[in-house]
């Protein structure tokens, strides 16, 4: 069992029955056996397999799974993702927490593919931010994967982002790239933002590994990647969406990273059937 | 402080940060101080500010926030709804994490409030659903609240709703809300799902002091409530939308309930600019 | 494996075992085995088996146990409940942590059984409050269904319930309940205490589903139950005991609640027999 | 602050209200002040006070709280032990748990009492024993002390007790004993229970520093103790109740431990009066 | 599976991974088989096994662990103490954590397990201290023991420990003993720090259990085993080293503590060495 | 209060007193204050300091402390680091947990500013590695650095790095480099593992960004250097200690990596001293 994903799992249970399903213990004999299917209701990409079985699981560890997507598999209306068998009392338990995960992960990883398509046959890659909803990183994080993103740093402590308040702070782009590429870890690439060329001739002169460009357009990029050596990365971000992302990626961006892959979101709609 | 939003917060602030904001602790003297304005950057319904001001008080308990709209407000582009003054190192890495509460809960608050107002002058009220992101429940019930809207039961243990799977159990609407009844503790009420005429009639009969009326039209819940006394709460679920809910408050139905309230969201655009 | 049940259990095995059984292990073999029955001592009735057998499995998941009497039989002297086979260490450190539950269960359901025999016949029953004993409300409670009655609210969050000080807040009952009404989920209930007739009648009036009579006699309680109309439930409460309830109850009451259920308690008395 | 205190009743509140306290967020204005007395209405000794204050103090960190009586103080009804000035919806969610707590404790510590008195004049103390309430052990050994015991070990970690099963899986107490006091840390005792004079002989002889002498009558313990040397302590435990401990005590034994001081409780009856 | 163990073994394991193992992730097929064995480089004592086990056995449920050296086997260059089967990416992902707490455990056994050796043939045992590094005080403290030393107390709830400050506090050693005795539950001891003759001579009088010779040379110390009766222990400790700890155990004293044993530590080499 | 070191220290101070600290609740008055000194008896990096100050201010928040040396400063003999003015007991309890981590931190931080002065004048840094002991990975990662160390990755989820194993699992050192530079995200360094010549010259065309040389002697490591284009960075690991690592600084090698940094620790020597 993946812990991470049965510490998150198992938070959701118990904010969802902090004393129980009383309706079930009401109704549904404590024996009672039953079969459901989750089952697609629209065109999406599956996403969040190991969440929607923990949810069973974790109440039921007898449950029988049957997994007949695997991730990133493209559902159609009427597909059948899983097929779970147990206890009707828990699987009436873990139903909405499952669904509550895997519908909006499976949201987040259609769009992605999306966005994805949209840049097939460029070297440009969608990443995600940290505009990530509150103890739900791992689980969007990973369904940008599963579409066909990339994750940019998990946290704040995994990569050196410096912005325009860092900047501020210490001076000028060419001081702050220094200082970071001085005390960082070896490990790590400092990313800068930069608003001009002259601002991206400093940072690179300083030895930055990444560039972030926001708010530019497309054009105001490819100028700027003129002056851009090959190992360092290039990142657009501010604004991007699926009308025009793929001018930003003709620029010659290296990625491009969108926020709203993860706050704005629209679920997938899939539902549990049962037999 | 309020224990639940404490808890929350600090989880999402160790979320974002296992080792510390390794950026500002190489770029930002350890003692430098900064004010930063919470700015509203679109027409948005202010919501979070708990949240908010839990994020920055939690690294700094010295800060100082002065909150210039309360939560309900209707915020305009440019406005100012928090001034919050401290350390720099503590709000650069506070910002994110208030700022993904405060947008996400805005972005439902707003959602939630155009439907109040469609439903403006008929006795509907909208509610929300177990359909929240996990972990979240408590931050997105509140937002629906603050939006105008009136939360549905919190979880499975504090109401009883009965659903098909229930009444397939015990072998049909009569047995199951009696059961209920009777097992059930005397300051619960019973919410039953029924699908046409019939199973209305039995569930009041029975003594359900809900009807749960799923994926029915306007007009037909309008049939049924002619059979419905008027101390039996009636709620209709299933596709309702900006579009439609009107037709449904119309109908006489108590309560429309919508899932997509919480679980496909738009974060609403607010940002933190620095003085 | 219930989860809440786990969480509890767990922690109170920690409480009694911060580095482990030091006796055991200075004189027990790592690997021996033993067999120990759950004996009744005296007449109770059983409660807490769940509880009772999650402290067993926790310490050792191999160890097989066997039910002879399920929650809510009648025990007496001599009964065996269980039967526990496995590790003789950790049957040893489970020992008085199962005990502890379930003695304190059991002894809670038995004094309920007591009370709903002496209102059989009634339409009354015997309900449960918010006087329970801190980290010990799913267990009490638990208790109070297996012994016959049936809880009232488990916590400030799931019901409302009106008392002197938030009536004194508002300026009184027809305002409190109104406000009330009107702004609560319409899942939930609204009980409010009311001190005579003039007070109930506001209450009714303005729409509350409880009214709660607070130390009154069973005769004061008859008066004021002439004006209450059937949908409106009354619950009975204050110095309520085995020598009085049956005359509460026979007012008309629809519950009687008594603190002391949980507050007051008597260890049933069980032991641990090994073969 | 008390850590383990505040550990402890943070999570009572938190099991009190899930979803914060409705009804009061329904009445009371969010600014409103109260000022209460925690008032005594029976004779007890108080006890519990820093369990009362921390349930206030954790939800309004600038509540004000007078103490006008010290734990151990005997009340009696219409005294006030403290004073708390601060919001009203805190004070009101506060209130329960603060009461469940010191009304448990206060209940504790009078009973205790009465069996100190009972004791006056011997050599004899009072002491609890494992059979605490799950998750409650240091409210309720706390409550031991004030009220005028001495606690037994606090849990399986921090002394040897060698019981019968242990000395049958040995093969007798002289063999248990020197094993356990060849093992054991020489911070420790070793305590054995005995069952007749040839194995108290066999315990001293073997090095026992205490003597569990279990369900004996006080003659038969004088009759052991006869062979006791003065620095080893004897425990008298096994049907020891507020009728003959006295007896027990005269025996000449050092301490009688009662389970039921803590499994078997009554509340001290104390309640919250609002101003 | 031992509690205590699982909740140290899984917090260190979320510590290396808070978003999983990414290189293994990347490069590992997930389904991937393999087979390791925990192989010695050196010549130590072998420590934590089941902490090592749990490592592997937290990731992956189904892994197979065979174990060839039992704790306090001396290991020799070469010799395999376990071998692991199971996920090739849990394996890797669990090597860093078992190994930490692994060779840690071995080391101080080692250390431990000379010093024991350097006692033989006296009547004196090795124990540790408070010393311990935080977090870690179950782990080390179990090594002291496989090393053949004795555990002091666990912490500072489990034993009475009188120093100098306390001393000062109270006015004197007799009245701190005194105190003490008088105050302490029975099964409690009571340890005193002295610094001479005089004060060995209150404490004895005073009825101390334990004394505690704080840099002392060891013939002071003999000099002052002389007043002490046989049933009071002795303790020396400050500045005991292999060199010297010989001389302070022919001294007479009861135990030597040393501080160094868990607060200076030197990895024991072992390593995991795929087939 | 920064987060990660009031967790980390809360759960020492709980791991020491799960009862609290029975001596000090005996003879010290509750309303007793004192002074005391962190004072150094030794020469010592000084390390820890918010750890130490944490310890504190946990017990008693109204603990005044005053810093006279900051971290990194050289402490001699006599020194005094800091002075706490505060409660009795609360300084009494927190004292041995204060000094744990002090001297643990403080001892690291001396052995690497050792390392940092003998690599003085070259281009090389000492960085510290995963072996770090459990739950001290970011105490023991800040004294590496206050020492004038670097940190490594800070856990499996903040850099990649390609070991034997991985490179065996995929068949080369050009296929793992290669699918790790695809598959990892823009922001992540990969670091791989290279035995000889011939294998670096693959990681560097398959664009590694870091070159781990494992277990090479100085000279080894100068040949492969000659290949490494300036952007790649090189590692020396494997068997490097106080008199050799000047060797392989000068090697040309950017960072040397020594796991015994903090697995294998000496505890700097400071005492609390009562005024």
């Amino acid at each position: 069992m993946d812990m991470i994903i049965r510490n998150q799992v198992q938070k959701a249970l118990e904010e969802d029955a902090p004393w129980g399903d009383i309706t079930s213990e009401l109704l549904i004999p404590v024996d009672s056996e039953s079969t459901a299917h989750l089952t697609s209701k629209s065109n999406s990409v599956v996403c969040g397999n190991d969440y929607f079985i923990m949810a069973f699981l974790l109440l039921d560890e007898m449950a029988e799974i049957e997994e007949f997507m695997a991730e990133g598999e493209q559902a159609k209306p009427g597909d059948i993702v899983m097929t779970i068998k147990g206890n009707t009392r828990k699987i009436l338990q873990a139903e909405r927490i499952g669904l509550n995960y895997f519908c909006h992960m499976s949201g987040i990883a259609t769009e992605v593919r999306k966005i994805a398509i949209l840049l097939d046959g460029t070297d440009c890659n969608v990443v995600d931010t940290r505009k990530t909803l509150p103890h739900l990183r791992h689980a969007q994080k990973h369904a940008v994967k599963v579409g066909g993103g990339v994750n940019h740093r998990m946290d704040l402590s995994s990569a050196i982002l410096i912005k325009d308040n860092h900047i501020l702070a210490v001076g000028g782009v060419t001081e702050a790239v220094s200082r970071a590429k001085d005390g960082a870890p070896h490990v790590m690439k400092v990313e800068v933002e930069v608003k001009n060329k002259d601002e991206a001739k400093q940072a690179i002169a300083a030895g930055a590994d990444i560039l972030l460009l926001d708010n530019m357009t497309p054009d105001e990029i490819e100028e700027i990647l003129e002056l851009v050596p090959e190992h360092v990365i290039t990142e657009a971000s501010g604004g991007i969406n699926p009308t025009n992302c793929r001018a930003y990626a003709e620029s010659g961006v290296d990625v491009v990273s969108m926020g709203w892959l993860t706050h704005t979101v629209k679920n997938a709609d899939f539902s549990l059937e049962f037999e």
